[in-house]
């Protein structure tokens, strides 16, 4: 192939992140559309629902979208860096985005069984596996500065992979507290999205390049 | 990071584009689904509908669709002049995605409950989120001139949040009239997106770029 | 705005593409999902069913995709044109696009009861509103050279106008002959894309692009 | 049209690849989405399910996912040699979203009626034509260099299409392997992503452009 449209050599990253933009935008918006469903099956003179109804769907809809949120900037800030694709890495992002696509299952589930532990566990691993995937993605991308810049910090690369390791164990305290209690267990879920919101250190880097 | 790829500093805008326009693609497609969703799983011998079964809901799947036009010609607009993102901006745009994918509930709330005075409130304070959102979105951009150009005209600037302020307003000035006459604040929320298609200030300064 | 970006004066087309492309994704992926929605919420012990039961649908969802299919390329190739966007173009394509998110309910209207010539007529109403809003955005467009390069030659709009108008015509012949026979009526839609897949004048300018 | 804008001659492919990753984005969630179905329509007190009537739904979501994953990266190489379009090739793609849309309703019907041999041939059928589709598009951008750069080497084309042309092959076995017993037909399928995610000699070509 010639390099007169200015591709960088192999596959192009943009069509990996289209995709994994269509697919977030889909599973974001379904939990929305899933507390519509039961208005538009309903039989035409259901009494008005009151607040405290439609609050439980509408606070796991706003956790749920929080968290999806969480991934969706890590797998911008991962794709920030790397340069070009190949198969393997496609690879490793599908399997992103088939756990990513298994959330609204683990958090409907959640959301209907007032915090039984089997569904509080089940929650964890999908969020474990989520992370994973794209720990092993960052990974794959930055050994031996593989299909990233040759040169990227060494730095820059161990904050990265520090900053997404927390995700596991964040939720593996949440697995094991369900042992204790379901309650604290859920407020870890829900403290973890605000931890990853605040900027960290490799937010230092983005303000760092700002400066010419 | 090199900046050979021709890479503006910081984290691109164009995922967060992408994702948004997602979200709106989706959302916007659903109240038509939804409209559809009673002739998919009905029993097969149902009579033929009449156009007055059918027309409250398309009617209401319009002013949605040009109330989330009216959201998204807003959100080009902004990004139009953000020049970088940072997580702070992610997250503010992330609020707002959050808001909009609620508003598919509080659409077919206010559609099947013959303009509950409940109904318009909760219609109304989605749309103020939304507009809140988008708000401190373009508020958090231009302070300091942070994240956009440094020569962007203060005069754009002030006329961009002039307009947007102007949503809040009229969404509260509907809410306020849920406690005179219900139609009369459905008339409001009929009026709002008129408002904002016709051009106003902020156009002239797209117009007089087109001038060399 | 200073132009370093090295973006086209006015607001640019590539975020009105992205959401058009975003709707007719969904849109043309709906009347498939909605053929599968009686599998999955029928009980686990229904009967297989038979080529029959399945075939019409499956042969409607083809239909249906490939109309879409048609104003898809209609308006990729009236973007293709457009060098910048301006709120009255934006509001032509949501109408464009509002349209569009009625076809999957006049569809299934037409598909569940046996060609009523009231579905025959609200299908064929549904696609001329489509198409004359496909009509309005290249006019405006193409009006004065308003929004396309200076120098597009009058042939290749002409062509262009003249092949979007063929449209509204093909649809209005297949409303009046709900008059005569359903399945004639029916015949001339599924006719209808046949007409607009064949390459017509407008192809041929892309083609002499090509030689340089 | 003037090339000012550094537009490829013709119609650029760009927004092809953009409504086809919506309409992947689409597809590969619904089956995810469609395994929440049951727990949103389902009535409150609904007993927590146990894992055997979860699981069976999500391996179906994963193989299904894997499969489109394959098409989807098949779609990207072959669109990384392409350098523009036109309206066949516009169609033949639109052809292959068509048979890829039409996966969604052959999965459910795999997925709940215990292999019976229709399905597992209908299941075939469908990934044949979508095969068949990609195959058509590879080989009519291909054909004299038609719509690909004219220097791409005859070696990189010849194995691209014998590439997509084992999955046809591949997917014939399985079906007649369903007069043999379904479960070797089942395990075919299964096993069909698995040679497609491995590199082939195709990759070879992307890491040989890396080497400066």
């Amino acid at each position: 192939m010639s390099s007169r449209a200015g591709s960088v050599a192999g596959l192009g990253k943009q069509r990996v992140e289209s995709l994994t933009d269509g697919i977030f935008g889909t599973v974001m918006t379904i939990l929305g559309v899933s507390l519509v469903i039961p208005y538009v099956t309903a039989p035409a003179d259901q009494p008005l629902p009151s607040l405290g109804d439609i609050l439980p769907g509408v606070l796991i809809y706003a956790l749920s979208f929080v968290i999806m949120g969480v991934f969706w900037v890590g797998h911008h800030v991962v794709f920030h860096y790397i340069r070009r694709t190949d198969r393997t890495l496609i690879w490793l992002n599908n399997a992103f985005l088939l756990f990513v696509g298994l959330l609204p299952l683990t958090t409907a589930l959640l959301g209907r069984h007032d915090l039984a532990q089997a569904t509080l566990v089940a929650y964890g691993l999908n969020l474990i596996a989520v992370q994973a995937a794209l720990y092993a993605t960052f990974w794959y991308a930055t050994v031996h500065h593989h299909l990233v810049d040759l040169d990227l910090g060494a730095d820059i690369i161990r904050s990265g992979r520090r900053r997404i390791l927390l995700g596991p164990c964040v939720s593996s305290i949440a697995i094991l507290l369900t042992f204790v209690d379901p309650y604290l267990s859920l407020g870890i879920f829900v403290f973890f999205p605000i931890v990853f919101i605040l900027p960290g250190e490799i937010d230092a880097f983005f303000r760092r390049q700002e400066q010419p």
